[in-house]
């Protein structure tokens, strides 16, 4: 299939993904005077003096801003907000067409924390929740805590938090069918970007055992002198206490999680890993290792990010359950624990897991409903 | 009819007015591969390669986003984002019913020029064009103007130009009906907000007579020691040679415009105007005067701003017409001219104008394709 001349040609020929419509398709001259003026000025005034009123009587009840600057975008890089424009668009039509959320793409032309946090405040009363998007690290980690601090509304870093919870989701059902206690499990997690790094923090609270967090230029420990602020935090997480290669970080391994580059596992590494150890090869679109060959080598259950492999850890089973939850039961802040009961409910799912079916697809419908009721 | 209660029992109801759709409704696998990954990194690159391209592949082309800050909103003065927010997201709708415009609401939590500026150019990538709504004069007028200069998409301030295209185009038909040339005719402007500095400059521009421009402490003259920034801006356009009070500029004039306050005109003051004065008392709810008593006073042709009288000066007669021309004909900049042509195609839709029929109903069909037509 060549998505690339399809998707060039629906778009094209669509103008675009998403349009609005009027919830109320029966308007006449009335309604349309209690919907303006006259009418909405009381409306108006019953917001004024109470706030919360907000989201009874306008659309932020339902409404996800889908906001990136394009400095990261999947398998492009730093392209631009106006280049991010068509994935931004894609991911609101993703809220639409998973959860019935009413969701818009808004790209920033400014691109440093302060600008990006002082952009999204300034405009947030528009929204009933955010979605960050394809923003570069280590910015997205200052940027996301600042606005979960300062807004009353949830702020989710889809890149960091949701690729997380479909991963530890999908940890849960690898380790019933290895039989192992991921407690008692040693995790080399390659890759300290957005995604690598909210995968570590959320196993470690999870309650996973040992984790090595590795770079391109080795573990990450607090030995290296070469860190930056977000690799230092990191080590609150990560097990630093060693030095070494990637090699020397998966001798012995439980679980190789991969949110790094193409061909970095093979299998004469996997060899010197645990018997039967799970890999998560995530790299896009061409995994850290490819699933026969992981085969071949001995792993026992092996994930990707792509949909033409079983076990695909794809965001989109996790976020549209995520908000749908947060903005029907009014979260303020969607919070570590709501994660790791995003997680389980999503691996619960799946009834009896085998190597070739540890995730649900992501057009299972109970997933929305599933994830929704523990986001409370 | 009680409009408060039918406007709160509607949004409570729909709970808000506008929501989001799929374009394409027979979403399916293959689709979903190309309307988002793999298939719309292609989509991605081609804007990135080519940034004009951003406007063929999202919604971008047909989308006007409604900003304001809540800080002069109609009838409520400043009740701040949130309380604003039924307005806009009303404005959204009038966009979608009269224009197939897609439209958002975004309100702002800041309020200074340089921060609403700054707030604006960081999203505006987000959209094809801005209607900015119900910010306060005289900060409206820098705000715009920045924009307007900074930014490669049409910026339109409908509270100002909105109503002074309506207002013009119903001074057009009200010449014809009492045999008055526009070019020689004596005008009074009461209220030096955004709506009476617009209609002083388009009125100026259009090639009228004599203009004075009123606020509450008398003419606007060059002798005055009290006059903000923008009162003296609004001397290029209105005639500050003379002093006086409300009733020394009345004296002899042909035309009254009010954007000021209930009650301010009455039919002695009336009398003291030329013979078949043109009255438009456009304060809201209540007009400067109301139309029985203009017209005993021999008023020959009266406007307001309600819809229970003949001759309603409504904005939204105007901004959609303008909006579909301009994002139809990839205008950048809604130049005076463009106000000017609007004006005249909203006049010549009236065949054979009355004291009653000198401006087209707002749901006349013509009124979107006549107006867009001359927007190139």
């Amino acid at each position: 299939m060549d998505y690339d001349k399809l998707a060039l040609d629906l778009h094209a020929k669509n103008r675009g993904k998403i349009t609005t419509r009027l919830r109320d398709t029966h308007l006449d001259k009335t309604k349309l005077s209690a919907y303006y003026t006259p009418g909405v000025a009381a409306v108006s005034r019953a917001i004024a003096d109470d706030p919360t009123k907000l989201s009874e009587y306008t659309w932020t009840n339902n409404l996800v801003a889908v906001i990136s600057d394009g400095s990261a975008v999947l398998g492009l890089g730093n392209i631009g907000p106006r280049g991010s424009m068509p994935v931004m668009e894609g991911k609101s039509l993703l809220f639409k067409h998973f959860a019935d959320i009413d969701s818009i793409p808004i790209i920033l032309d400014v691109h440093t924390p302060d600008e990006i946090v002082a952009t999204i405040k300034a405009i947030a009363p528009s929204f009933g929740a955010i979605n960050l998007e394809d923003i570069a690290a280590p910015q997205c980690f200052e940027i996301e805590e600042r606005l979960k601090t300062e807004l009353p509304i949830p702020v989710f870093h889809d890149d960091q938090h949701g690729t997380a919870v479909v991963t530890l989701a999908g940890l849960i059902n690898a380790a019933k069918i290895t039989n192992r206690n991921l407690a008692d499990s040693k995790f080399v997690v390659v890759g300290a970007g957005a995604a690598g790094t909210a995968i570590t923090k959320l196993l470690k609270l999870y309650g996973v055992g040992q984790i090595l967090a590795v770079d391109s230029k080795g573990i990450i420990s607090h030995n290296r002198t070469d860190l930056n602020e977000a690799k230092k935090l990191l080590l609150e997480h990560a097990d630093g206490s060693s030095d070494g290669s990637l090699a020397d970080a998966l001798n012995g391994a439980d679980v190789f999680i991969g949110v790094s580059q193409p061909d970095l596992l093979n299998e004469e590494l996997i060899r010197t890993m645990a018997k039967n150890p799970i890999v998560f090869a995530m790299a896009n679109p061409k995994p850290e290792i490819m699933p026969d060959d992981a085969k071949a080598a001995g792993v026992a259950v092996m994930a990707t990010g792509r949909s033409d492999f079983p076990n695909q850890v794809n965001n989109a089973i996790a976020f549209p359950g995520i908000f749908r939850g947060a903005l029907d039961n009014k979260v303020r802040t969607i919070t570590d624990e709501h994660k790791v009961a995003a997680a389980e409910a999503i691996a619960a799912l799946v009834d009896d897991p085998t190597p070739d079916e540890i995730i649900p697809s992501v057009f299972d419908e109970r997933l929305v409903p599933a994830i929704a009721a523990v986001i409370k």
